[in-house]
């Protein structure tokens, strides 16, 4: 009586109970609830369920029967038939000219509809794709399902279960609070109580609680720009009157912009989504800026900004004066399909936040809690972070690597290298949008900067590239593919030879030129580097301020093409270009005519460009 | 570098940075951060991540060991002394004096206050207490560990891991939503496309979108009332209209107070928190109504109204206008922590839902959902709901038992059990505010009915009880404490014996009286049940509208007492009663001589009682 498929039959409806019978079973034909060779319910269970004569029942049967949709099986009762569902189909899809309400009458009634679509971002198929340079997304190789499991088993054994299992209060895991507090934070520089942390669904959850205590419609916030989308589009349909403050090399600009906004957002530790940091400078302006304001800021701290390189301490560390609600998550890596993330504030807005979260949430589902203090007790959180940590680390520096190699005058990156993602500034006139399309087609994932920026028209030439999705070995192959399409992509204006109008140096020429000349050129990441062309034949290269980074190669003519190799740099890879001097500017292009490098030349002194030549 | 204790000094802040690092440390020790007999960050690691000369640090530390924090141990660095944290603490409270915001302040601030806090519902220490009849909380018979288990070693295997662990896009797990579609949904009588549900962190989280899509500010809602505390806060959080519209026998009322009203909240399968169920009759008004009115029907139909007793399909199963958006959960108990919501409803709804959802939240965690699949394709799910429906329907029988044996005529509930409570209307003049709150003392948890109203004086005299939380040989003697406190607030103007002025019938009249006669009483839930006192000292009894329920049992006269036992009814218990008789009323008083229960005396036919006084 209590399980299996029912439905209502309705006395006005104009068809016959026998004909409703009918209409509802084949329709559960057709959604797959009723599955081809399943046994029909029994007549007098089916009838006794709907309340209606068994009679009633067998004549419906019946007739399904003669249509072919149930056959008997001796003995055993009626049966689905099977190659079913497609005359099920054909049979509603006549039946469904009865109007459902359309979408345009929903969404009329719609009160707030999101102007974008965030939950497209990552598509599903993502990890299909050769090459998916998103954030967010982890390959295998940074899943840390066996850790998982430890803990999980550890929280359903006989020592832990009791602790959890029995907590239908709005109260958080003591355990996890605990870990947080005494481990995380710390490593922050945060001092909190107990009670002035609660524990949240992640990141995304907090901001609503947040916005939820503290913005209301007309509410005058402020956020960084280029930020975080989601962000922007929640204090919108809040109805906040929202400012998009612009970022600089320090992070985000203090002024009078900032002024008479109750509210800021900042991502000081790693800004989201360029990578910027926060200087201790700005750090101090903003919270002078704030308490001048009588302001509040509202810190998120992303533990994916303690990939790559070390982090600074929080925003709240600095927070004499207890103007920061800091904001922080634990990955999804460190188990996989655990969303946890943490809020410390004073206790006053702790309990409001709380009050608030019992009403659209409830607190954090209670396995998923102790599984998260337990991966923390275990030291199980600290072990995959390092691993994660070194491995993004390796990832960061071969993505810079593989752009400087193959986009080396056409992008610009950040030196340092931080978070799991890299912001990419392409050159003026590209769309990324565009490149992100066309890349898409050839398996390659980016995302365009517009999405993170407030103004239509902004950003529209840079595009970030996240690192957790791609293996190591993949990056490099991933970029030769965004360059091959940011260069069929490229301006027929940009730079290039005319196959039929060579207007290279020949062989002779190069050599000429090049003998004991000095090459003077620029990373993608805006380190300077030299090289020394020797008339031996030698390439002496030095990178960086203090030339941290050197090698020697080779250096050689063939068919009017400068060719050189390196030991170490760009993979000791062999490389041939058509060259073309320009008073003291030198540029290479490959075989596709195009303009793929340059740099400043400074030739020989007089004494040795005449003794190669002689 | 990365990890270990860290904080920020402030050149401006006037203390100097030895003094800073101090206070930095002392602050670490006193909130356990640093603890006792745990080793200090060596001087050099720790200047290192602050920033500052090594010698500052070991200046600092001179200091503390002065001081009595830190002590040192030979070859081995300095160590936190044992013992310390009053110190410590004694340390900050003088500190302290630097304003911190005060609480007042920071709710100055805040825009929007629940004005009632769900968040305390259920107290952490619940399943302490011997009697918490509260809804929501399981203990350990009803919680379905093993089979959780089972299900999350399935999740992590290799057949199933690779197919949820690498999803980081915003769908929801199909294997999940295939299950719902096919078994769940078609039990309830509803049939949907995969594309029209959404999964959500419970039924919360649903009503949350729902109503961040369908509500604003000034937007004209109903609601039921009794209903949901939580909507009705939620709704106000956002500013609605919302009209209580009341619930009668047959659920809420549909009349012209619906007008205009352009979405209607309902709980039709199991009114919450009533229990009463919506007429079929009712549905189709309901419908109707939202037809006229071009409005929206949001209903919430709880897993835990699948307890109990057999559940009507539905009211979305009888949508046949497409007007109504369908919330259900997948209840906790069916896995420790795994809490797992869907909402049904057209595709463009779904479509937009998931946008918001992706600002506020992102999916459930992908291990629950997958796990919450398994748990259904693996049977368990239908397994442990048939363990807890017959167990909670054990439970409610009991509880009913108990409250008719113990508080007969102080109490009314509704004759059917269903869902996992009972509403329980106490006599007028009770406070069930005050009733709760002295029972709690007694270990005793019960919920006011105050709390589901939204008129202040509403409901003041019921209370609902929940079964999930109390083993069933826990439900009588709980009930009985109930029944102890109920009496004890009892007010004085009650039927009251007065033991220096006894009024009681002599055992000598009670037998003349009863021989032969017939008592006529009613059940605490309405049914109706008699009682032939035979001569010969047996009793006969019916109860039920067709005396579906009979039992025997003994009376006899003691110490002017009328005494009865009962095979079956009244747990087969002697009970003692002092007996007055006012016209055809007959009052029975216990020892305690408060009015215990009360029927109407039949007397016998003249001749049987002239036969028996022979």
């Amino acid at each position: 009586m209590r399980d299996g498929l029912t439905f209502v039959l309705d006395e006005e409806n104009g068809l016959s109970l026998q004909q409703q019978i009918r209409e509802h079973l084949i329709r559960a034909v057709a959604s797959g609830t009723l599955k081809p060779g399943s046994r029909a319910p029994s007549s007098r269970t089916l009838a006794k369920r709907i309340g209606v004569a068994r009679n009633t029942v067998i004549l419906a049967y019946q007739q399904l029967v003669a249509d072919g949709y149930l056959t008997g099986k001796e003995r055993s009762g009626l049966y689905v038939c099977e190659d079913l569902a497609e005359v099920a189909s054909r049979h509603l899809r006549k039946a469904d000219e009865s109007e459902p309400r359309s979408a345009a009458t929903w969404r009329a009634q719609m009160k707030r509809r999101s102007r974008v679509d965030w939950s497209r971002r990552i598509p599903p198929d993502w990890s299909l794709y050769p090459y998916p340079f998103l954030e967010g997304c982890l390959d295998a190789e940074l899943s840390s399902v066996a850790e998982w499991r430890d803990a999980t088993r550890a929280a359903l054994g006989a020592r832990e279960f009791g602790k959890w299992s029995m907590n239908f209060s709005e109260s958080d895991d003591e355990k996890l609070v605990e870990e947080i507090r005494t481990k995380i934070l710390p490593r922050r520089g945060v001092q909190a109580a107990a009670d002035e942390i609660l524990i949240t669904e992640g990141w995304k959850q907090a901001l609503d609680l947040v916005t939820q205590l503290f913005v209301d419609s007309g509410s005058r916030v402020a956020i960084e720009d280029p930020g975080l989308p989601e962000l922007r589009e929640l204090l919108r349909l809040q109805g906040a009157d929202t400012w998009p403050q612009p970022i600089d090399g320090e992070g985000i600009v203090v002024d009078n912009a900032l002024n008479g906004r109750s509210v800021v957002f900042v991502t000081p530790t790693r800004q989201a989504p360029t990578g910027t940091h926060m200087s201790r400078a700005r750090r101090k302006a903003l919270l002078r800026k704030v308490e001048a304001e009588d302001a509040l800021v509202v810190e998120i701290d992303f533990v994916t900004s303690g990939f790559g390189e070390k982090r600074l301490p929080a925003l709240k560390a600095a927070d004499a004066h207890e103007r920061v609600v800091y904001i922080s998550d634990l990955c999804e890596v460190f188990g996989p399909g655990l969303r946890l993330g943490f809020v410390v504030a004073p206790a006053a807005v702790v309990r409001e936040m709380r009050k608030v979260r019992s009403l659209l949430a409830g607190p954090a589902p209670r396995a998923a809690q102790r599984i998260g203090a337990l991966l923390m007790a275990l030291g199980h959180y600290d072990a995959a972070s390092n691993r994660v940590r070194r491995a993004i680390g390796g990832r960061l520096t071969a993505l810079r690597d593989a752009l400087n190699y193959h986009l080396p005058h056409l992008v610009l990156i950040d030196p340092q290298l931080s978070g799991a993602s890299i912001w990419v500034t392409g050159p003026p006139g590209l769309d990324a949008r565009l490149l992100a399309s066309e890349a898409a087609a050839r398996g390659l994932l980016i995302e365009p900067a517009t999405r993170f920026y407030a103004r239509e028209g902004e950003g529209v030439s840079a595009f970030r590239m996240g690192v957790s999705g791609v293996p190591v070995e993949r990056i490099r192959p991933g970029v030769a593919v965004l360059a091959q399409v940011m260069r069929d992509l490229g301006d027929p204006a940009l730079d290039r030879l005319d196959a039929k109008r060579p207007s290279w140096l020949s062989g002779a020429e190069i050599e000429a030129l090049m003998c004991g000349a000095t090459l003077l050129c620029r990373t993608v990441y805006g380190d300077p580097y030299s090289v020394e062309v020797r008339p031996d034949g030698k390439l002496i290269g030095k990178a960086g301020y203090a030339h941290e980074d050197c090698d020697e190669g080779e250096w050689w003519v063939e068919d009017d093409r400068w060719c050189r190799r390196w030991n170490v740099w760009s993979y000791g890879e062999t490389a041939r270009y058509f060259t073309v001097v320009e008073g003291d500017q030198i540029k290479w292009y490959k075989d596709d005519l195009v303009l793929f490098n340059r740099g400043v030349l400074v030739p020989a002194a007089p004494d040795l460009a005449e003794a190669s030549a002689a």
